[in-house]
């Protein structure tokens, strides 16, 4: 890319208050320039920004429909599927309102609270579907303002179903999508991005196909950014669709809804509610094999591939929305078969970023939360300011309380019974507890036969990276020093290593060694003589429950444990051991021994008794080995100090 | 060091509302954290708070006296002299008040102009000398508020001399020392350290030896934080005084004033205008000599270092101040022999900080005026607030304009006949304009057999760093690539490191290889060319003094050039490559070509309009080579460009 400028002041023209065109008077903060280094542009953009840059690249996207679940456990579900199917880069998601089911509320499994939690936490652009009829302005002001509080950024504005059998106008509300339109944008001004509905068959209640489109038109001139399409069976429906779009002068974005046939109840449902007609060429099919789930699936899959590929190979459709039924296996495979599922294991940092507008220039975090990411941003949703740079430049407030362990989307995604046969049925001492952890490092099944794939500190089997330390993980967690995180030493890797790098291209990585345990004072008092011999090589920070606190961190500072060089831009340090957050998070790490496993057990049980004393006695320590170039000295701290015990 | 906290807050207390002694409350941004790295403590504390510390650790420390010069010329002496004894590391300079030269005035030759200047361009802590009688409230006032302003931080408050022979009461103004320590409260508060005088033999007007200690007393009891004595001759006069005020409840500190002879007649002035009397064992080493300015010298070394063995020895002297004279051989020599010149090579920043107070936080600038460093210094010295962390993250206004080539402090430290000596009294084409910057790279006479010790762009000989590219710069400036700017890159080397090594021990630094040139248009075409082939992997900056710039910077992002790694902090990255500053340096580096060379020429003169047509047709190009790992590329880059020339 090379910009060429022409700038005509003379040589000596760096005047203050010399304005204007003059290369001299530009400021140092030129406001053409983004004030964080992007590493990854789709974080600044808003949505019609990405689908415009995609298109003129020709880098065909897919984008996915959820509705709302009917009850936590679902929601549970629903929000492990947005991990899972986020990871095959949709353009965005798209959450269902559901007005039966108080789609404003808090509630868990509400519209808002979906899409909440997809934007927040998976870090998803999302899109929140909004219907106007059987509401007031003000109740539908009062979602709108909602939904911008909580980071979203786009709504798919709908007319919704009437009540009755017969059509009503509302007076004191909107009897139309396009009404709600108008209102945003008069409310909102630009603020979201608008998305409205479109009938490649014309709307079943409209007076013909070209009043229809009339009404699409009005709706795009009242202010929408784009049109998903209802879902339809031949490619050649959305082509002509399209044509006759553009033909009335339609020029935004129009994305074609793609529905796989998942089974033969669900396509009749969905028939009935959208008074579509199925062509008798699929009827032909279906019929016969209505009772074989399987079968059905299958042409399901075959049918929409094929649709999608005519889509696509007529050079007029640049992205294909997908209506899931909230169900993943079919939407997967259609995806993968288009080669348009991209996982892609490059990370733009080594955290996974949220999509709240306000956390865009986020770019770094304590490595505490590595495992629990979502609590991270839980705890830290109602600060104003993210920090960016440096950790220590941030005037960031508080973090917020924890006690909300049982939120849907911070619950343990694993049921009582699985934690219980995991962390163990019965414990018998600390040693028992030494064992869970040692089966979770290893991957081993424990003494009854059952792999120990999560802890109440990591939610997930271990990440890849920490692979690189699994033997010596294993063998001091067999001795009572219960790590709950850690990362190598990397000295300068490209940032396009499969499991270190992250960032953009032509970039290198480092990490110094990092170590986070709990374990007994005994032990904590030997690592302290230990530590004198390391002098600043190894700082530490070392907390019990009750707050006594032990460190050589000077002036409180923070150490930076992960940090990027990358072509042509300012340094990127992601993650830092924060010696004033280390407190904050000692306080959730500790409470997660009770909430999390201690309550399994009865209480005055002899389990339960152990883990309250671990809870009560052991010491969190986190441990950092400043010289990243030479050999990690962390495990060498540990062996000096069994050396001692001994 | 251990800081052990008590915390008495329980595990899961980490509320924001809860605020008080728990650990759970602390903001993220704890008050008691320094928002900055603290790379260098100095940097953060008062005068007073560094005399603290020095002492603590039992650190010796000495400070200079400087009196204002008469002349222009003299005043750019004096400034190279601060930068030179700034190098043994004084705790502090102080400049002396001279009423009879407007020493609160804008004028070069002003006790407040070059008291500026030591402390914003030499980066020395400074101490103004003020003195109150003959002044009214008002001007002292302003005064003060001028020495705040331009960022000094202590004061000597003195009475001064009266004008005529008695001594009259002032109506409007101040009659004694304390009154302007207590005025200076009063106005500032705490703002400023302030210092009065002592008198070991007590003041000659004094009533008695007691009242002298009184009055003192009473200076130390209105906010004095230190006092400074007149200079004695032997030491037991010293230690005897300070037992005195000790004994009479004088607890601050109180650093002897050390003369060392330095000749008959200065000896003899000086003993008139303090009315000290010369020991007779000193008038009688010192009469029979009195003709022999080098014997008096060495005796006056001799007896300054036994001196000062003395009162160091004794336990109760922490520093030593030093009377200069405004010469540096004396001094520098009495304190290498007591071993406390210590000439750090280990610079807390690539470049050297100025010690104005908003400054405290800069710890990134432009790599563009590394050899011009006042400079950066003047035309941002208007900036409320500086980059810390990030360059891109500043909002800094607009660079001022750099007008005042001629002020002193700017100025070229050699005459013009010096300057024609070494840049050519004719110039017989771009050819000896070539031969000039060779001359300068390799420190081998011109034809003339003069060498070329400095240039518009560069106010020192080349720098230890450049030397490591000494081959490969020689060879390019024949073939007219100019170059005015390089370094080469560094992979982890440690801080200690003599030659590119910075901030504390412990760390290591890293560098992207830069070169920077000005070059004829017909080797920007080719290597422009050239470029095409290293993509990301070198960015560039070209641009001509009408401001046509070509670039590959993506988003006008910033590149850190410069960066290190401690123990417990996070990254440092003091120095970048910004596009849009890049701006505001070509219009000096352009100028300096007319102002500094060109001007040295008659009007119409061939050699003035060589360098006009350079200044109006050459580019000025900077390059950074991203992959700091590898060999440094900068060097086949230019060499692909020759080829592809011929």
């Amino acid at each position: 890319m090379v910009n060429e400028t022409q700038h005509t002041c003379s040589a000596s023209s760096s005047s203050k208050s010399d304005g204007g065109s003059s290369s001299g008077s530009e400021s140092s903060k030129d406001s053409s320039r983004c004030s964080t280094p992007v590493l990854d542009a789709d974080r600044h953009e808003r949505l019609r920004e990405k689908m415009r840059r995609r298109q003129d690249s020709g880098d065909k996207w897919f984008s996915l429909e959820f509705f709302p679940p009917r009850t936590a456990n679902a929601a549970v579900n629903l929000i492990s599927r947005f991990d899972r199917m986020g990871a095959g880069g949709p353009l965005f998601v798209d959450v269902t309102w559901h007005p039966a089911g108080d789609p404003g509320s808090d509630k868990e499994t509400s519209s808002m609270i979906i899409a909440n939690t997809a934007v927040n936490y998976c870090g998803l652009e999302t899109i929140l579907h909004m219907t106007c009829c059987n509401q007031t302005k003000d109740e539908i002001t009062g979602h709108l303002q909602k939904a911008k509080r909580l980071g979203l950024k786009n709504i798919m504005a709908l007319r919704g179903d009437p009540v009755g059998e017969e059509w009503e106008e509302e007076v004191d509300g909107f009897n139309y999508a396009v009404d709600l339109v108008k209102h945003i944008r008069n409310e909102f001004d630009d603020y979201f991005d608008i998305c409205v509905a479109g009938y490649p068959k014309g709307h079943p209640e409209a007076e013909s196909y070209e009043a229809d489109l009339r009404h699409l038109k009005e709706k795009v001139f009242a202010g929408a950014d784009f049109i998903i399409t209802q879902l339809f069976f031949r490619s050649e429906t959305f082509l002509k669709f399209m044509k006759d779009c553009q033909a009335i002068g339609i020029t935004c974005p129009i994305i074609p809804g793609i529905f796989p046939i998942q089974g033969y109840h669900s396509l009749r449902q969905l028939v009935k509610l959208s008074k579509l007609e199925v062509p008798q060429e699929i009827k032909d099919v279906i019929e016969p094999i209505k009772d074989n789930d399987a079968a059905i699936r299958n042409y399901g899959v075959e049918l929409a591939v094929s649709m999608c590929r005519e889509l696509l190979d007529s050079g007029m459709v640049h992205g294909l929305h997908f209506y899931t039924l909230n169900r993943e296996v079919a939407t997967t495979e259609v995806l993968k078969r288009l080669g348009i599922w991209k996982e892609d294991p490059r990370r733009p940092l080594p955290w996974a970023v949220s999509a709240h507008p306000k956390r865009r220039v986020e770019d770094v975090r304590p490595i505490f939360w590595a495992s629990r990411p979502k609590s991270y941003i839980y705890r830290t949703q109602e600060w104003d300011d993210f920090p960016n740079g440096r950790w220590g430049n941030s005037s960031s407030p508080a973090f917020g309380e924890l006690k909300d362990y049982y939120l849907f989307y911070l619950k343990s995604k694993s049921p009582r019974e699985e934690l219980l046969k995991m962390w163990g049925e019965e414990l018998t001492g600390e040693e028992s507890v030494f064992e869970v952890f040692t089966c979770y490092i290893t991957g081993e099944p424990n003494k009854n036969g059952h792999k120990v794939t999560c802890m109440p500190w990591n939610d997930d089997p271990l990440a890849t990276e920490t692979n690189l330390l699994k033997e010596q993980l294993e063998k001091v967690n067999r001795r009572g020093i219960l790590t709950i995180n850690s990362q190598p030493n990397i000295n300068g890797k490209p940032s396009t290593d499969p499991i270190v790098g992250w960032g953009p291209s032509g970039g290198y990585v480092f990490q110094k060694a990092y170590l986070e345990f709990f374990t007994s004072s005994e032990i904590v008092t030997a690592l302290l003589k230990v530590l004198k011999k390391y002098e600043l090589r190894v700082n530490y920070h070392i907390v019990n429950v009750k707050g006594q606190n032990i460190t050589n961190a000077p002036d409180l500072q923070p150490n930076a444990v992960t940090w990027g060089i990358f072509p042509g831009r300012e340094i990127i340090q992601p993650t830092v051991v924060d010696p004033v957050s280390f407190l904050s998070w000692k306080d959730e790490a500790f409470a997660l021994w009770i909430e999390q496993w201690a309550k399994l057990y009865e209480e005055e049980s002899p389990s339960r008794m152990i883990i309250q004393y671990i809870h009560d006695n052991y010491y969190l320590v986190n441990l950092v080995d400043n010289d990243f170039p030479l050999e990690n000295c962390l495990w060498q701290v540990v062996d000096d100090t069994f050396e001692l015990l001994n």
